[in-house]
């Protein structure tokens, strides 16, 4: 069973390469970026502007193949890759919360970018604080993490080895 | 430029079909559901247990074709599709917020499921409070919308229509 997915726009931001971009928007604090939506789909903007912040889904297209464990950046241990948001992953698919800034036709003006430039973009859904916000939240290795000073992202996932 | 992704699993749940599911995990307080993953990923796993609530990306595989403007459950005014959490997409890619509640070798068990039985599970991701919880959001259409009593899936979505 497969699925086969076409960017719908793409994602522009500071960031030329993966090595050196925040490893999550709340260390992206105003690093600005753009984001290019299909024209031909520009309909499916409309209302969006109302929203402060925005769930996009991309491909994380310069991460290749994946392993089950890895080292995230935050900690000094190895991790089930499933218990990181390390982007060498079985489906390569990063998921960002970003402010809306602005949009002018089918170009999104965002804020808080955590994304290296020219992503393929996948999805938009607005972030809507009464279904994405939880409380009582446990995170597990991260609420122990020991490498806290860790914010952007260094070679370690750089590697080619498939797993 | 197409992306193609294979299932990492099988999502179950107590909804066998798109119509009488809760619209957001919200909604689906008590709802129980298991997430079965390839036993070859079960290492992938590692660690998971000790986050309380996960983040699941997956194929909204009952969704056919999409629009570009489509009335959300909770709205009785037509909105553009980014703008909503709409299953019919252009990238049928659906994600939820659920509690974790146990691992047993390579299944979980899940709390306050808002996902049709059957579903194919992408991906999965620890939910951080610190990277995915924001304030100050303002929800456009949302924050005024009229029609809050619909918290279960109706039919709306279930046309073949393709735009």
């Amino acid at each position: 069973m497969k699925f086969e997915f076409s960017p719908i726009g793409i994602i522009h931001s500071p960031y030329a390469e993966p090595v050196g971009v925040p490893i999550q928007g709340v260390y992206a604090e105003g690093a600005i970026g753009t984001v290019a939506v299909l024209p031909e789909l520009r309909e499916g903007l409309t209302d969006l502007e109302g929203f402060s912040h925005i769930i996009l889904l991309y491909c994380l297209h310069r991460s290749q193949g994946y392993s089950l464990t890895c080292k995230p950046f935050l900690d000094v241990q190895h991790r089930g890759v499933f218990a990181t948001r390390a982007p060498r992953r079985p489906n390569p698919i990063g998921l960002s919360i970003v402010r809306l800034l602005g949009i002018d036709d089918s170009v999104l003006r965002i804020g808080d970018v955590d994304i290296v430039d020219g992503t393929p973009l996948l999805d938009i859904k607005p972030y809507i604080a009464d279904f994405d916000v939880r409380s009582n939240v446990r995170a597990g290795w991260y609420d122990t993490a020991c490498n806290r000073q860790q914010t952007v992202a260094d070679r370690r996932f750089m590697q080619k080895k498939k797993n």
